[in-house]
């Protein structure tokens, strides 16, 4: 056949710069724990880094990659960019599990209780409802059981769920950038020390990566067309394309 | 003519849910701060608690519900409805003014640093990007000077930014609910307190807010449809349903 067609010019360089930014807020989190909260390990006081190292890895990076693959893998088979969209999620739901595991298991070696603050209940509801979207999708999408009218219905509540989830994933994260400050650096936060401005700089990036994933997912012209195979194939062309059309220019 | 049609079944219902919990997000703000922070008033040691009152009422309440006018006037006039979005953006914008002109008089009187925290970084950064949005918007669409295919291409850039920045807004709230109790109550927090509780409660009607509210804005089928007498007029009727299609149901 035709040789497939480019990506959109913008849609790469915008997906360059989330990558860019991910990667960056990975090291800065590594940079803020290794250097000033002593590093990062699973049998010891320094059990509860490792939440924050696996909710910015699982709840953010790999999440938002994971809404990124049905615009990286344009010209993909719909079924196999499904898959890895399935499996991303997957990976980042056991990666933050374990980050839940890390500050439960902190809290009782301290002797701190568990589930009071707005960071905790926020987080938890993310986790739950990020969780629960994940089955949900798996059993409507992935599985031959669903009847193609009940897919395309449960479409855009599956993508307006999944963006609110990683919003509120984000949002999740800089209370509790805020939490680790105000527990650490109460008194020397104001005087602008060097691990106050680090942690600032980290919500900063999440933001960014945030805005980032979020501009190219919902913009009209960067959204999948359907291959034509997938066209030719469908018993029911407006439900295929609901929710996905071709967009302008 | 016809009597006008009317709005889709489903979409009163959420919007009478958003005014509900905007109206008891409100209501949970001042309970706050009048049962457990002393109250509010400008010349007074209270007078910071005049900041997350203003925040909260400019930055989500009104930002939000400016917001909602084109799915609440579906059959109005689209100058008039132009007009009041642009009239309820320009109170929250005075409001939020008067809210952050509170935190810093009030850090002044007590020696307190500005602009140290995650949580100044990001609302200032929301508030300054609002305004600009607000000044693009009259700019764009309020006089007449810009041409119509620029503020097609501008339309779906800022309604992009205005929802982006409505939910930095309610990220920003999440963070100073956050600071004020670890700064109020840091010992009894993990004790479960009245207070502790109901400000979290009203973080999450913060986060119930902006869900429903994000719903509302970005279901297609609830998307403002061009009046008989806008597609007659328009020289470019692609220009004008451009991210405005009457969509399916």
């Amino acid at each position: 056949g035709a040789p497939p067609p480019a990506s959109p010019a913008g849609l790469s360089a915008y997906v360059a710069v989330s990558q860019l930014l991910g990667l960056t807020l990975l090291a800065t989190t590594g940079a803020w724990l290794g250097r000033y909260r002593g590093g990062v390990a699973w049998h010891s006081p320094l059990q509860f880094n490792v939440h924050p190292l696996c909710m910015v890895l699982g709840m953010v990076f790999l999440q938002g990659d994971a809404l990124l693959v049905y615009r990286v893998f344009r010209h993909e088979a719909k079924r196999s960019t499904k898959v890895l969209h399935a499996l991303l999620h997957g990976l980042a739901l056991v990666i933050a599990l374990v980050g839940i595991a890390a500050v439960f298991e902190s809290h009782r070696a301290k002797g701190i209780p568990d589930m009071y603050s707005l960071h905790s209940w926020c987080g938890m509801a993310a986790f739950v409802l990020y969780l629960l979207q994940w089955l949900l999708g798996c059993s409507f999408f992935l599985f031959p059981g669903a009847a193609s009218s009940l897919r395309g219905r449960y479409k855009p509540q599956h993508i307006f769920f999944g963006i609110a989830l990683f919003a509120l994933s984000i949002a999740s994260c800089l209370m509790g950038i805020t939490e680790m400050l105000l527990f650490n650096i109460r008194d020397s936060y104001s005087q602008f020390v060097p691990e106050g401005v680090l942690a600032n700089t980290l919500g900063v990036l999440l933001l960014a990566f945030g805005l980032v994933v979020g501009y190219v997912l919902t913009r009209d012209e960067w959204k999948r067309p359907p291959l034509a195979e997938e066209l030719a194939l469908s018993m029911d062309f407006k439900t295929l394309t609901e929710g996905e059309s071709p967009g302008g220019s």
